[in-house]
């Protein structure tokens, strides 16, 4: 069964979209709320708003595209010799399109709503880091575990989808790998591994978002790298 | 393996019985109870027991009826063209009276004991938005959070069930959508993308729940139309 | 393979112990726990610790005894025609045996230290109702919802392992479905849908818990009996 | 396919590095976290983290190594007789070192930002129990909760990797039982049941964690023992 290509490129677009609106939007409608009496979403909900929003595409678009909608995961699987230069630009144009339009349906919803984890110059729950953002970590924090958290992302995506991984298990354990590294980085970073969904809300809010973007590239970029070269080594050759 | 169609009826009839008793009945019994020292259930406690309802009527009724319990959900499956209209117009009768004895035999349960988060004019678990509403979101980004949100649960039940899905993971992923779409959306709606779900406890509480009904109809039927018509056009041919 | 009676027993009886220690462990230690800044386990980690207890023996024993480690489904499997009613002897006496071995291992292991939750009449995790037990729900209204939560329990146990069902994903289903049941149920009579699970902890706690314990008896054989009544009527025969 | 030994030796350290930054990481940067408005991460935040690592790493480097990333689990697999003691000696030196290099990782991306669950003489997510500890119980709770919680450990996974298991769900089941291992076990050890993992923090928490980490080591290798003879009593033979 033959893929076209624009198939590929709306698949992964929905995806980032999806993964955009159900992570930054849990983050920013219900993260902070506490709704008279409930004790609101918290850390562990936004964790899971990331980790199941990859599981549940895994499984929806996994077959058009393989579901990468992250450059991070495109670039580590590029250089893992797993796909061709051409289609990775294609993903990553569609990953970044896709998070942008996310980023702004949460902003047409929220309509103003903004309160506590999203408010302030980290809107629409852009990541950051320093002063005014969470617990304050300071940026070699942050750089060291976007690069070390996107090197164990990419680990597992590379090794559940080799021949020594088991084929219906691979989107669970890759979206559960990505709620893992919500539940360690968010009070760091509020947790990227992601260019494209770092950059949806960065654009949007502006100001300190937008100026701390780059090592939400960067330091993804580097962690996925060494992933490459790391199972490129580890691989059993048959 | 023939099943016959009031096979399916009564299927269609108890998931979505046991989807309102469990996911109301989480947001109405045990959603803002603090019970002496224990945290209460939360939003990601009623957001898991709507999504893992989906998850495990998937798994027992699916090869009966398909597991559809939602009305947009039989509405979108009927426009991508994947069932038949009087299968339809079965499915989305078993579906009302099942959330109506959902909600009847929630209201028995509780004889009384209103608190917190269902209590008041919007009592089961009801729907709605603006005044009095949790964070009173306006109704524009009610409509607009529950035809998106539909959207992107019909992409994916249309996605997982199609022949580039996984038959094995399709009741998981599609169940963890719905727990996705209740983490993004509780503060704004309560969460519905299902008129019988809305339809239940709408007729039991009466007043507000009552008179917003409609637009937990027709907001979810709206993002599931385009869901088919997009998955229409995505749909790998081979 | 040829399993032996004996390995039932012993099955079933580590089953249920593991049952019990993991969830009224659960919510007799860290349940109301609220340790110095953290949220405690709640409503929801206590559902969790229920839930997956049985998904984790499923896989473990389903394929020597099936895993019932529950009288209620006992009777169920029974009175719908799937085993014997001399296996269903010797796994009821396994049951009850491994409930009270994992209540009697929880009570050295907190060795007096019984806070909140779990304190003063209805120890170790016991269940109950009425005046002092949690929300102080009446007698109606536990006996309904643990008829009516155990007919579901079963209506999922007699699908998933039918052949309509999915060998792979029944285990994961029927535990989740046990999870449902604790997230709407726990502030009514904290849960039982399981004679030999009230059993263990009424024994050790006495008062109360021992007085009540026929309702969590009676109940859920009562929802159990039903679901095996529809579930001969909706099978598909081939 | 023949898999290395030094290709074992690396999936190991990578996976128990892995285990330490995700689950000890989590405790001690999320876990005491309340940041402005949100709940933090709690109990069973912390739990899922333990429990997920072990489901993601399962499916990564099952087909590599078996991923045990813990001593006690070698041990016990060695002891029932499905290993080489030779093989056993590389993974439990790849995992000791594995759990450091975690740990120091951990240390740098916190660089003296210490809270709550993780401050004091138990730095970095460490194991420990009595005066001072959570809720300071004895040291006879501590040793028979880790030896009893280890049996059920290794009982789940010798069970779920025999032939009465089911391969593509072992990894889930497993996984899942350290999760609920933690739910019960936090309060009293901060659960270890896993040497390599106590191993860790304590080198670089020196002081009690340090004085504190042979029962850590003694207790879960009893505990696999145990189950280790109960599994083989109990295989079906065919």
């Amino acid at each position: 069964m033959e893929i076209k290509t624009s198939s590929k490129f709306v698949a992964e677009l929905i995806g980032t979209f999806g993964l955009v609106l159900f992570g930054c939007g849990a983050a920013a409608i219900a993260g902070a709320n506490t709704m008279g009496g409930l004790s609101g979403l918290g850390l562990l909900g936004i964790a899971v708003a990331f980790g199941l929003s990859v599981v549940v595409f895994a499984y929806a678009i996994g077959g058009i595209s393989g579901c990468h909608i992250n450059p991070a995961v495109t670039v580590g699987v590029l250089l893992a010799g797993k796909m061709s230069a051409k289609d990775a630009i294609v993903y990553i144009i569609a990953q970044f399109i896709g998070a942008l339009l996310g980023a702004f349906v949460l902003q047409q919803i929220l309509s103003g709503q903004l309160a506590g984890f999203s408010a302030g110059e980290w809107a629409y729950g852009s990541n950051g880091w320093g002063k005014g953002y969470q617990n304050e970590y300071g940026q070699t924090s942050a750089f060291l575990i976007e690069a070390v958290l996107t090197f164990l992302f990419l680990f597992v995506i590379l090794a559940t989808t080799s021949k020594v991984g088991n084929g219906t298990m691979a989107g669970l354990a890759i979206g559960f790998t990505l709620l893992l590294i919500h539940l360690v980085a968010i009070p760091v970073t509020g947790t990227s591994v992601n260019p494209a969904r770092s950059f949806g809300p960065a654009i949007l809010a502006g100001g300190n978002a937008l100026s701390q973007l780059w090592l939400f590239i960067v330091a993804p970029l580097v962690g996925a790298a060494v992933a490459a070269g790391v199972w490129r080594a580890l691989e059993p050759k048959d």
